[in-house]
């Protein structure tokens, strides 16, 4: 089993997807190919960053991840390799990984320069299909990732600053929304984790969250807590308390998107 | 071989569908796993039901059918396995799979609850990724559907109410469109067996279709029977009487949508 | 390893692309199938003729290329298939192979009639499931082309006439955009090699780019060779210059599309 998943902001509407697949299914056959997302706006490192977070580690170990969102291709930006707890990633050194670098510790990282994995000649506009696709399927068959170019400190890989939540010293979290998904629901930066202290206070989460003007009360279990068409919050899939609305869109509702605030006291 | 068919609300934007294929394949590494559609408007079951029906019968026999369309998600509705003339199907029971029960007897249907094949912890948001999709690849592993949870009788399945033609004295059908697709093909309710009395009569389809204060005359047998930008009325793929414009969109033409009434006569 | 692409104008909102892959996998369960793209405009064989123009060479030979675009379908347009210096496609005679053909030169054609790979019965609107799928799938498994009906000459098969840059004695050369991508690349019809004379009179690429009221000087050899928010014109993945914004949108930059005047002087 081989499976290279990929996460781009190419869209579906030109032919650069299917084109990596073609690359990639030409050196080596019998990978399996999955898209995480294609529709990436273009250049939208923090969303890629988020999405590839959310999403690795549901994947078998050695799977190999590839993340092509890539502002700086042509440019003198590094590709790097990185090896972390039996996962592999191939991005630019553009901060697409910050996430995925914070949920663990880089077993390795390397900066790709071998150009003997990649097409030749290599294009100056489409480095995915001519070194992130060729050189995903080397490593998709075993492929040592040292071979790929010098070693590089793991630390040293670029990072983007993402929004941490505050805490004040009233028990308050002064958090924002990252990221909305088709549903409308506006996932925040705040972790269940993050909610212990309420929680330890009255063994209930008994607390108000405060976004767009308007107050909600506590924690809910499902959406089907509220009546239809009311908003609530709850823990969602990726361990961020999210605000949503029962049968709609907290998108819609709130007029909030990422970057909103997020007050819970 | 082993198949697993997905059609969902999720979009493309996110890395939910993406995700699904990353627990299926960390089960079953050589399920092969095909997208039906994943662009359902969020929670529309109609829809959902219609294309699963569209597209089941041209898969192999003993692909698993996942549909997750699930608007009760968290709330107490059931998950449910559905075994018809050799295809399985794995939904929520909540009226999606009506079209596929219409069609044809099923031969088994359980409800699932045995949590040994679901992920754990299983989130209270994201069921497609914690039960669904484990339990799809266990299934084209060759799972017994009973394995799963508890028999139920088929008929107590949720059903959706599909407007139905009504035929009058007069010989005339009362239908209406319940899809448009990607072309502005509206698609209707009723089937081409439905209009056998009116060929018998003549043994020609001697009849006039009404639609948006327009009439189209008899069945065509292609789009070039007509003028270019033309209204024409034929059978469509999935068996059913279609509004078409030759070589254009019938959804533009006629301004008219699902629900619009369509009287042949 | 038996891979199969498609290149259709079905669009992912309905169910189209999904049944097609069943019929394939029922006729063999071991094809890999890639999609270059489902979401070529309803009807619009420019692009089609462009995108599969741009992608096959990327996939391994033997690979069967299935371009469903087919404004004719159901009338007298014949369905070829066609080998190419160990590619194979199956398309629609409608010209959607004109930038392919125009590659290399075809070692065969056959326009394709035998029946007996079709599905049964063949519907009127849906040969994309009904022909092009299956004919794909034997062909996938080594099925002879020649198996498929009679040969016909490559050079009678439908050509589209597709916009040539034209040279002036000034050494001008007028061209035309032909497509923009999602990144609003605006993709020219004037290839690397047009520009020779221009680097052959000063062995520089000494020449300037009108566009839209615009002047560009000379080729850039990367995105960051110009300031943000900056035109520049380069060489793009597919051998074409291409005008773009470093940074950003050429297609809103400029407000121009395909057709758009491009003068290289």
């Amino acid at each position: 089993m081989a499976i290279i998943t990929l996460l781009t902001d190419f869209g579906l509407e030109d032919a650069y997807a299917g084109i990596l697949k073609g690359v990639i299914l030409s050196v080596n056959p019998s990978a399996t190919i999955v898209d995480i997302s294609h529709h990436i706006a273009p250049r939208d490192l923090v969303r890629a960053a988020y999405l590839i977070e959310a999403s690795y580690r549901y994947f078998a170990l050695g799977t190999v991840h590839v993340v092509v969102v890539d502002p700086g291709e042509g440019s003198d930006r590094s590709i790097v390799g990185v090896e972390m707890e039996g996962h592999r990633f191939l991005a630019p050194d553009n901060g697409v990984l910050t996430a995925v670098l914070a949920e663990g510790s880089a077993d390795r990282a390397v900066r790709v320069e071998n150009s003997s994995f990649f097409l030749d000649p290599v294009s100056r506009t489409f480095h995915g299909r001519d070194i992130f696709a060729p050189v995903a399927a080397h490593l998709s068959m075993g492929l040592d990732l040292g071979t790929l170019g010098p070693a590089i400190e793991s630390e040293a890989l670029v990072r983007l600053r993402f929004p941490q939540p505050s805490f004040t010293d009233a028990l308050e979290i002064v958090g924002e929304v990252i990221a909305a998904d088709r549903f409308g629901n506006l996932i925040t930066n705040i972790y269940e984790r993050d909610l212990v202290p309420f929680f330890e206070k009255t063994g209930e989460p008994e607390f108000a969250i405060q976004i767009g003007g308007r107050t909600i009360r506590g924690l809910s279990s499902r959406y089907s807590s509220v009546a239809f068409g009311k908003p609530l919050a709850l823990i969602g899939s990726t361990g961020r308390m999210e605000i949503s609305i029962n049968g709609g869109s907290a998108l819609k509702f709130f007029g909030a998107g990422p970057g909103e605030e997020v007050l819970v006291k």
